[in-house]
């Protein structure tokens, strides 16, 4: 429990909430509804990405925000000063009073994929407490459940390929690049260059240099050393003078004049070769790929080989990424031929500019040899969609359902207590999640089940699953989370499973079917009951 | 200076950063590279938003980051554990000592309109220092700028309407929100709906109630209370009787039968005034805003209106709004006429769905009467543009300067340290921002000043500016903040200023005049030199 404590950022605190909670409050409290008791759905409307798919992310930020959830006396003093005067000190001493103690919280395993209108959490309790919590939920679930589908979405494009976040200078501000790194880990990626996210959540963190690294560099007469030990031990040799030497030696498969290859960068990769023979990684663009960085990288590694060590590899940040690399492909396998040194073959490719999902699929369209991907902006700003719609909707008051009707259909809210069950064909696939109201029996194993489309009375089909899944289970209750939570590292093996159960066709980028989100017959006839009797009868003019 | 340290997100600290920051230390420290002396620019290639203009914002967070950068022991517990194991032990104690104290920074003012390539910031010091300060500084800058930016762009489209922000459940997580509360509001933004924002930084706060409110009333049994004592004192009335009566009244007027108001929709309401009865602003989309939301509040606040209270207005969140507040407009008018009631026709009509900066320019032509918007998730995501793409070179090193080249040739830098001024014509306006060398003098009031374009030879031309104002100042020297820094609302107003000194071409929405950005003939031709020195000589094949 020590390192998720540690995790939670300070100022996620009851205030930080938007203010109508807190008038909401005390309106409810003036009316004598403390006693009120309420159900929420927590859920989104439309998937992320024009995709088919959301994975579900936050739910152990919402639980840890329900441990400490209690206004502190200095927050009760900024609301004194803050909302009218005419509000009664009982107020007050009521708000320093409550705490998530009477709200019970269920939730879909977090890392689980998600459809729209099947709640991801329920929260009932009190209906002033559970108001109370809404803005912040949503703040947690709402980035957290987009990040992870954006870095699962990039996971799929990039099949095996290695995928590194970089994208902490373009997020919204520390903790959004925080919970990018968190939150992309989760959904696929294979670590972070942001190193507090490493320390905090034990995310594998990489990194070598920048072009400032390359360019503070202008040549030989820069390095005060040039000296490496071999990883064998014995006599240090001289680096660059190795260096130098092979890069003479390669100048027939470069076809180049060596000079033309800055001596500025050479320099450079030395001493970053020097301080890490084991992991030497090199960004080969800041002069010139071809005539340049490709050969001063190789003339080191191949000095470093004859010293026992192997490079790791190269960064590619700019330029025609698919051509690049097979130009470094090509170098690096005939090196490997000529100084038979298979290994050499295999140097990590790494590409870091401006990726995006439609970046990784066109590449991968073009043909490449990149088998890394450092990834920042489009991942973090999530630019396709920079904001999942989550939403947070009262349907039951002291066991009456509430409805929330809207000219726009898709908007009209499901009303009343329910349960959500995943059905699977006997494959294993996913079929269908089935809304019901709470008290229906749960659908059984091998029986038919009919699935009815929401709103619209003809689409209807027969189920008959070989599983059922019940997706809204326990989290919080009594003041304490009820159930173990799984650590980050099988939350993101949860993602892929899970990932596993959908068909190929709900999760291809272009035009993606549906995944179909069904009530219950029962449920839809309730809902529909309650909508046409909660409908003014329009008139038109 | 209470408030401000309050403000600071507690992971704001020297391991935000890119895990390459600390590996190229290693590789610098490893060379001998200590004593070497850097000067780095902090600036951005492009307008955010397809706009000519930027705003400077940030500054203050970075300073105190300078002012507590210090890595702990448990930083360098962890960077043991991370970091390759040959890494010298002398190296942690090197890491150990680091402060900002050798670290010089110049910007130009937090709030000020900054343009493409000229630096918002240069900071000085040692290579190793200055280099681990470029993730934490980017990551406090682009945020900050590309939100102060969003907001002012806002700011301009609603002219004189008021703006809040509504953004935080859309944020990217907490601090996202509280960034996005912070910037919007030194962008021109009149509040926001955050209550942390407003505590941290005395920002003033809004909000009523959700539609999950409305909902929460079934019917006037609902109501465990009607009664309301008049503002002047006395016996408490029945504030729904009262409204009641109002709604038979208001019949003729709304040209609807009462019946098809919503009573549950009454009853909050009446709930609502009861507990805000000299804030009582209303939601009125829940079920019709015709039918039923309009006819209501009108009720209810007429009846308040008999007790000595004046309402607020209402909020629109769904449907045609150019429509809506027009609708709304002309019942208000109606009836402040026939009840003689003269504010009733300027009550505050609060739009708050989906809002854009193309939403509100659409609406101001179309024609509307809504005079207050609240504003979320494009505001806060930054929807056209969800980065600021701010970068941080290297331009100087040991007196020597440095060059990043590029294919782009709006990806070279230019090196060597620089000063920037502004030259303002006798009118006030700003004609162009000059970079020069550091050594040149400072264009003089009323001499002609050659300014060329950075890279096409035969665009130049002469300035003679009635002002010039020097860009770049000292903000942190000798390990302290040496300049009074001003408090949010001075920036706030600062933005203003700063904007009202660029040409109404530069910052329309359509198609804006670039702002001119150029360098002195001096730096000029040191550019070129350099630029020839450094770059290979390509060979066609």
């Amino acid at each position: 429990m020590t390192e998720r404590r540690l995790g939670q950022n300070g100022i996620v605190q009851p205030l930080l909430t938007d203010l109508y909670q807190i008038t909401m409050a005390y309106a409810y409290w003036k009316s004598g509804k403390t006693k009120d008791y309420s159900v929420f759905d927590l859920f989104f409307r439309k998937n992320p990405f024009q995709g088919e798919f959301t994975i579900f992310a936050g739910l152990e930020e919402c639980l840890k925000f329900l441990e400490k959830f209690h206004y502190s006396i200095s927050d009760i003093e900024y609301l004194k000063q803050t909302l009218p005067s005419n509000i009664e000190e009982e107020f007050y001493e009521f708000l320093s009073s409550v705490s998530a103690k009477d709200v019970t919280l269920y939730a879909i395993a977090e890392g689980s994929v998600a459809f729209p209108r099947v709640p991801l959490m329920r929260v009932e309790g009190p209906l002033i407490i559970v108001q109370l919590l809404e803005t912040t939920l949503l703040t947690l679930v709402n980035y957290a459940s987009l990040m992870a589908t954006n870095a699962a979405r990039y996971r799929m494009a990039a099949g095996n390929m290695k995928l590194f976040e970089f994208g902490l200078r373009r997020a919204q501000g520390p903790d959004g690049g925080l919970s990018a790194s968190k939150y992309s880990y989760i959904g696929g990626f294979d670590g972070t260059s942001n190193v507090l996210a490493g320390k905090l959540f034990n995310i594998p963190v990489k990194g070598t240099h920048a072009h400032a690294y390359i360019t503070s560099f202008n040549g030989f007469t820069d390095l005060r050393n040039t000296k490496l030990e071999p990883k064998a031990g014995g006599e240090p040799r001289d680096l660059l003078q190795l260096a130098l030497a092979w890069r003479t030696d390669l100048v027939p498969i470069f076809k180049v004049v060596a000079s033309e290859a800055s001596d500025g960068e050479m320099a450079a990769l030395i001493s970053f070769a020097i301080a890490f023979p084991d992991g030497f990684m090199a960004l080969v663009d800041t002069y010139d790929v071809k005539r340049s960085g490709l050969l001063n990288f190789c003339s080191v590694a191949l000095a470093l080989n004859e010293l026992g060590y192997r490079a790791v590899g190269i960064r590619l940040d700019s330029g025609d990424l698919a051509y690049l690399s097979n130009v470094a492909r090509q170098f690096f396998s005939e090196i490997s031929e000529k100084y038979n040194i298979p290994w050499f073959q295999d140097l990590m490719i790494m590409a870091s500019n401006d990726i995006n999902e439609e970046t990784i699929l066109s590449l991968n369209e073009q043909g490449h040899k990149i088998n890394c991907f450092g990834i920042g902006t489009h991942l973090v700003t999530c630019q396709r969609q920079p904001a999942l719609g989550c939403v947070y909707k009262l349907v039951e008051l002291n066991d009456q359902p509430r409805i929330k009707l809207s000219q726009d259909v898709a908007k009209v809210t499901l009303p009343g207590r329910k349960d959500a069950y995943r059905l699977y064909s006997e494959s294993g696939h996913a079929l269908v999640d089935l809304l019901q109201r709470s008290d229906e029996s749960p659908p059984a194993i091998n029986e038919k089940v009919l699935c009815r489309h929401p709103f619209i009375e003809s689409k209807r089909a027969y189920v008959i699953p070989s599983r059922v899944e019940k997706l809204l289970t326990v989290y919080w209750k009594d003041g304490a989370i009820c159930q173990m939570l799984p650590d980050l590292q099988q939350i993101k093996e949860g993602v892929q499973t899970s990932l596993k159960t959908l068909r190929p066709d709900i999760k291809r980028n272009l035009n993606p079917t549906p995944f179909k989100v069904a009530v219950s017959d029962c449920l839809y006839t309730f809902l529909h009951n309650l909508w046409l009797e909660n409908a003014p009868i329009g008139e038109l003019s």
